[in-house]
Formats: structure tokens, C-alpha cells, sequence
């Protein structure tokens, strides 16, 4: 199970999320990332965590102000990529050149969908995995596993039909170890998860909640 | 065989493409249609050629100025559209909505892509058809069809991997009935092309080199 | 006072709506005009109604699927056209470009703005007419003349200190005739509406006391 | 003067030229900056360097996977911003909330400009600086202030009018010391640049001609 913690743009300590985080995988043995702001990756990075990005540009190097290279998260610490998050949405084209773009760079990718039909489409695109959210449900008090259940069955299903080498995550709502075992439960490979870690008055005890179910 | 005259902003006469296109088709019985800016959608119905949006929107009826529904297009004579075009790329989530639209409003569909990894990811949402179309060959005096064959045969491939019931259309560089008939050896079952005709100097006589391979 | 009415994407009757405002600018003296899709402009237009579009393209004759020219909206009967409306907003280089593309096609131009200090800049690119309207306030029940006077009156202000030449209207919850007269006495020369006329049972009813403050 | 160094995603490294900036910028006495892509922020602005983001958000903190908050751009060491780059081209609702979150994080910020009626909007929305640079020169051998002078004299032009308090930079093409004389001597009060240092062999002799005629 892998838990991949996006800060989106919260107000939270980027570097105490992180400094959580990785000492809650080291404890538990699960995997556990942390996906910042692109200005903040470093930081994060130097704390030990496994670090993502949120997004990285489908351009390579160039001429665009204002993008972040996939080398460029790189270069600054970062292993793995979101891409088209639903707060971040690309086209079809630039979801497919991100990817080549993040391949270039050897990060990790997993593309975000809203739906089972979207996640079969991003997984003909070859990423390492695709994360299925509902965009009604993301940043609610009630988890996509427990919610909707038939839509993380159908994703999973839709992923495998497509291509069976590509990983299904889910998220929006996720918020407990119960959360991410019910998930677990219908076939999903990892889990995302924003606010319920990084709007927490105790981002580590939450951390430890979530994994508990798969700690060593 | 679907030979479709993508009349882009080009300077041309809609309507008088539009009454060339409807006269080769009743004489040849090859299946034409002509897709005008959503302003001169209208006119070309009138003059009964099959007619086609360039783009429909995502969105429903509701606050959503200066888009053209899908609707409105089915309204004004449309029987299909074109979405994601190279020119129009959407996002993922977009491309997903605005199918849907379309099949509120009973148009006919084709997602264009780039490439065949993405002509696969386009086949995942369930249109009635995907179209292939290298954008370095656009507007170019090559054919896909020949200048790059493997692509319209891979782009047949990973669509019918993916759903059968989608159609391959392949596009870029269409000029010729030669032309046609190599995109239909590789398994394509319709062509778009732009220039070809709206660019010519006659286009009645353009339309019938396109469709002689396939007149009855 | 100028009586701009947008139908955005509602449900309506484009032709029914244009016919009842092209009677009562007849019978009032007001000029009232109707801005549909773009796919409904030369409906529109053939009722004899003054006939906006909602959007033009920056762009010029080319290879540009899916957009409207300035061109085609005035070859389809419009004489004017609204850029960068709230639900369409541009980038400031392609409002640039979209008023010199309106220019080319001889159409009167509105920029729409949310408040003063973009009022101002949009009357530095030349339209003929700004128009500001809180997004806060649109759709809603409470006029932007009655609701936020000071907007309006600092919108007027900030477009005279940049360019006098350049008219400013407003809109936002204007839906009856003291709307009009609260926006006329604060210096607004013209008004944007939608849903108060879009929406109602009795589109000419509303127009008719629209006008009416106004009527000769 | 101020030459304010733009990075784009070239393949640079971004803390050797932020070293060199630093110490041009020391030995002459001359206000030299370095915006690098927001995931090097923090290490360039380690070097001790002026340092600038390429762009910010115009979101605040919140649900926004993948931007770069001003607020985060800041606590990374940026003291400014461009905005509306013309390879990262923004809303004019958009220009005008940057500018607001680049106000709430105490970021300078320079908005960027085609044209001087673009440079006279942009100023009316009360940045620090604007900054002229003409699409087709950039990334060209001719400097702005020789190949088109008049542009930059009609952007200092419009800029004065609209908002005297704000100051008229101009970029595209400047390469060298004789540019930069150039450019001041039209009006503007910065420079901005990009290839002419980031691709150099030897940047930091690039940056001492740049800032040779400025120094003390």
C-alpha cells in the first residue's frame, strides 16, 4: 500500500509534514510520500521523505517561463509526479507528454482521473499507476472506498482491461487507516490523500492512523 | 468509407464547399460531410451536405458564455462533431464531458489524438470514432497514409485493443483519392482533411478525386 | 442607455427572445440588443433584432478548428460582440488581439471587466465600451447599481481617467427598470444582462420595463 | 538600472549563474536578479543572489494541486515577480489577483507586456514595473531598444500616463552592455533578459558587459 500525501497549496509546514511522514514510514514500513508546492521541494526533500511532485510541464528544456521541469523536480529531490490532478487538469496531448517528459527524468507517475472511464483512458497513456477521484467527494468527510465503492471496483477494472501493468490508487475523502484498508480491500495499490493529513492538528497521529492497517 | 472537410477558419466560401461536398456525395454515394465554424453552421445545413461542429462544449445549458453547446450545434443542423482537435486540444475530463454533451444531443462523434498511445486513450471514453493525426504532418503535402503508414496501422491497433466498436479515422496531409485509398488499406474507415479542399481553387473537382477509390 | 442581452447558454428560445427585443427596441426607442451562441447568430439576426456575439477568437483567417472568427459572427448578422465576459475570460494579450480581430470584421466591441482597476486597463486597449460586473454579484437578485453603487461609480472613473472616448456600461443582477435608472445615474451608459431576461417567463415583460426609464 | 535575469527551463545551471549575478551584482554596484523555475527558488536564492519567481499563482492558499503561491515562492527566498510572461501568459482577472497575491507575500512585481497599449493595461492595474518586450524579438540577435525603439518610447509613453509611479522595463534581444545603454536612454529602468546570459559560455562576462555602463 502506498500513501501519497499531496499538500496541495495549504497553509500547512511543508517540512514538518514531511519530517511526519518520513518517520512514519521508517517506523511502519509502508511506503509514505509527500507531494509539495514545486518551490518547496527541496526542503521536503532534505528531510528523508519520499518526495513528489504535484505536476511537472509536458515541455522539455526551453523556452518556458514559468513551468517546472520534470528535470528540474528532479534535480531538486523529487522521485515521483502527479499529473493531471483534478485541481490541475491537462490536456489529453500533455498528459502524454508529461509522461514522456517524467520518463526523461525517471520519475514516477500516476495519473489522476475522475472517473472509470477517464482511468482507462489515462492508462492507455502508460503511467506507473492511475488514481481515481471523484471530484464531489474530494475534500469531504466521506472516503471514496466506503462512498463509492463501485466506482474504485470499475476503475480497477477499467485499468486492467486496458493495461494490467499499470497500478489503480483512489483517493478524496480519505482520511483514516479504515479509509485506506477499505481500499485496499477493492483493489487499490495506494491511496492519495491532502487535507486529512496536511489541514490536521496532528498530521503524525493521522499518518499512523492510515497506515496501521499495513504496518510491518 | 467517411470523408470529413474540417473547414478550420479558413477564408473560403462555407456554402459553396458545403453545395459541392452534398453533389459529390449524392453521385458518388461516398459519405461526405462538411464541419463549419459554429457561426456558419446553419447556412451549410441549409444546403443539405451533412453537417459537423468543429468543437462542442463540455458544459450543459446553464451561465456559459461564448461556448457553443452541443446542443445549439444539433439545433442549428449539426449531426455530429469533432472534439479535441489539434487545433482545439482538451483536457482529459473535458474530452469525457463533452462526449457525454454530444450524446445528449445525438451527434455523432470523433475524438482526434495525436498519436496512437492517445488514439487508445480516446477509444477508453467511447466515442464513435477516434482520428489519428500526426500534427507534423498537418497542413503538410504528405499523407499520414504514406509519409507514416505504421502510425494509422498501430493507431488501428491500440483502438481496437481497446473497443472495438470505435472507428479509426486517420487525418493529415489528405489531399488525393490515392490518398484515400491508403488510409483504407491500413484499416482506416473515413478521412478528415482541411486545406485539401477548402484551400483549393475547386473544390467539387477535389472531392471527387477524394471520393472516386469508393464511388459506387 | 444601451440594453445588452446576453443569453449565455440557457434554455431559451433564442428566436423568440431576439423577435421580443427587437419589439420593443422598436416601440421604446431604447436600443436593446441580443447576444446568442454563436451557432444561433444568424437566427438571431434574420429577426432583425442588433445582434451580438458573446466571443470572438483573437485569432485571424487560419488553421484554428473550433473558434469563431470575427468574420464569421459578421458575415452571421452580428454587429457587435462582448470579449472577455466573466465566463470566458482572455488572456490579456487575446483581448488585445480580439479587439483588433473585431476591428478588422467592423464589430462594435465590450470588454467586459470584474471590477475598476481592470475597467481601466481593459480602456487602455481601445474597445468602444467597458463593462464591469462584480462576479459576485452575477446571477444573483441584487442589482450591481443598487447593490455596490461605488463600484460602478469608480469603474466610470477609472476608464475616463485612461480614455474618455471609452463607454462604460455595467451589469450583475440588473433584471428590472430602476436597475436601469440606479446604472444610468451613476454614469453607466449601457447595461449587461442575462438571466433576468434569459430566464423569465415573459421575456418582453421584463424588457418592456427595462426600457422603460428610458422609452421615448 | 535593473537587469533582471530570466531563466526560462533552459539547461543551465541555475546556481552558477545565480553565483556570478551575485557577484556582478556586487562588484558594480548594479541591481542584477535571477529568476530561476520555482522548484530552484530555494537554491538560488542561497547564493545570496537578488531572486525573482517566474510567475505566481493568483490563488491563495486552498485546494490548488500544482501552482506556485506567491506566499510559497517567498518563503523560498523570491523578493519579486514576473508576471504575465509572455510564455506564461495569464487572464487579465488573473494579472490582476497575482498582483494581489504577490502584494500580500511583499513580492515586487514586473508585468509583462507585448505592446505599449498592453503595457499601458498592464499599468493600470498598479504593479511596480511593466515590461515591454515585442513576441517577435525574443529569444532574437536585434535588441528591442534598436530593431524598435519606438516601442519602447510608446510604452514608457502609455505606462506615464495611466500610472507615473510605475516603471517601464523592456526586454527581447538585449544581449550586451550597449544594449542595456540603449534602453535606458528610451526611458526604461530595467532589462530584462533571458538566453543572452542563460546560454552563454561565460555568463558572468556577459553579465559584467550588461552591467558595465551602469557601474559605479
Amino acid at each position: 500500500m502506498f500513501v501519497l500525501v499531496n499538500l496541495k497549496a495549504y497553509p500547512c509546514d511543508p517540512v514538518a509534514v514531511a519530517t511526519a511522514a518520513r518517520d512514519v514510514a521508517e517506523e511502519t514500513g509502508v511506503r509514505v510520500a509527500v507531494s509539495p508546492q514545486a518551490a518547496d521541494l527541496a526542503r521536503v526533500a532534505e528531510t528523508g521523505v519520499e518526495t513528489w511532485a504535484q505536476h511537472v510541464s509536458p515541455n522539455a528544456h526551453g523556452s518556458h517561463t514559468g513551468s517546472t521541469l520534470a528535470e528540474a523536480a528532479a534535480e531538486n529531490g523529487a522521485v515521483g509526479t502527479l499529473i493531471n490532478h483534478s485541481e490541475r487538469r491537462l490536456k489529453l496531448a500533455d498528459i502524454d507528454a508529461a509522461l514522456e517528459a517524467a520518463d526523461r527524468a525517471d520519475l514516477e507517475t500516476v495519473v489522476c482521473a475522475n472517473n472509470p472511464a477517464q482511468s482507462g483512458a489515462a492508462a492507455a497513456l502508460g503511467p506507473d499507476a492511475v488514481a481515481v477521484e471523484p471530484p464531489e467527494l474530494i475534500g469531504g468527510d466521506d472516503s471514496v472506498a466506503t462512498a463509492d465503492p463501485g466506482i474504485v471496483e470499475d476503475a480497477v477494472a477499467a485499468v486492467e482491461a486496458v493495461d494490467p501493468a499499470v497500478d489503480l490508487y483512489c483517493g478524496a475523502g480519505v482520511s483514516t487507516g479504515d479509509d485506506v484498508s477499505a481500499a485496499g480491500e477493492l483493489g487499490a495499490e495506494g491511496v492519495l490523500l491532502a487535507s486529512g493529513v496536511a489541514k490536521a492538528d496532528d498530521p503524525e497521529a493521522v499518518l499512523r492512523d492510515l497506515t496501521r492497517p499495513y504496518a510491518e
